[in-house]
């Protein structure tokens, strides 16, 4: 009894072991994955087509408005077109052109031509700034849409210490302001 | 006489020096030239189109797979077509969404709206991960093929302390894993 609880407790042990050992699979992601504080930035977000036979014909990305961004724009894509959405600030952010009262909170590109083929990856990208100079984390929750109908989640908190979630929010790390963090 | 044959020798140094003093030519390159052992990474590789009156128009690239990179995929890039090949591996990489039995060896890029001009470069990029963490580098033959015929074989080896070779392949440095490599 007691040896086979062990036998138990030592194959779970493994399987823990194992598990934390095994290389994460092709993620949404942010490039680069941080960035200074207060700082302007180009993010792309990484998006790997994963399904075998189906294609990526939309991508949501949801721009934190906790800690406001006062200018973010789009790099134009061919291929897709770019939507953007915005919500009003209850807390206006100060610039040097004013107070900015609006923010951009979502981003949805969506395919004219086809989209992202099985085994093709592409990058969505924009230009963001001044980043906030409070948190550590930004998230960016991303919704993938495949061709057919299909929705993959991005929106999983990567906890430290923890496994890595299946889905996991695309996460940019905010530097110390002024840090070389190429 | 003697005075003849020192101006030759002179010469001949002169020649020497000023060949060594060359920069080198523009090669078939990797962008960024190092990345984390065990990440994800977006790779460009760099082709130049060096002949003087002909357009490269197809590019192959060999991904090693003595050491196999599970998930590789290609940025779709107009004007250019992409094929990819398989192999079946003789022993599967564990990922977290199973084993993976085959992985990417070649892909093949092909122009269809009459590739890079003379004085032209581009960027065949893919993402690749996870990168494996044994080697300290990956090396990545490409074979570029011009519109008059001519092949250049970029995957001659670089001997550390050895002359450069003419047509060295693509060269990865694999970086302690996690760390920041930019």
């Amino acid at each position: 009894m007691q040896k086979a609880r062990l036998v138990v407790l030592a194959a779970l042990v493994v399987g823990v072991v194992t598990l934390a050992a095994l290389p994460a699979g092709a993620h949404v992601s942010i490039s680069p994955s941080s960035a200074p504080k207060g700082g302007f930035e180009v993010l792309s977000f990484n998006v790997p087509n994963e399904a075998p036979d189906a294609n990526t014909i939309k991508l949501e990305v949801q721009i934190p408005t906790k800690y406001p961004i006062a200018s973010v724009s789009t790099q134009p894509m061919a291929g897709w077109t770019v939507e953007v959405q915005k919500t009003t600030l209850s807390k206006p952010v100060a610039t040097d052109d004013g107070d900015v009262t609006e923010a951009v909170s979502r981003i949805t590109w969506t395919a004219t031509a086809g989209g992202l083929n099985p085994g093709e990856f592409d990058l969505f990208t924009i230009s963001a700034g001044p980043l906030p100079t409070k948190p550590n984390k930004l998230t960016f929750k991303a919704i993938q849409t495949y061709s057919n109908g299909d929705v993959v989640n991005w929106i999983q908190q990567t906890v430290k210490g923890a496994p890595e979630p299946e889905h996991p929010a695309p996460t940019l790390t905010l530097t110390a302001a002024g840090s070389d963090h190429h």
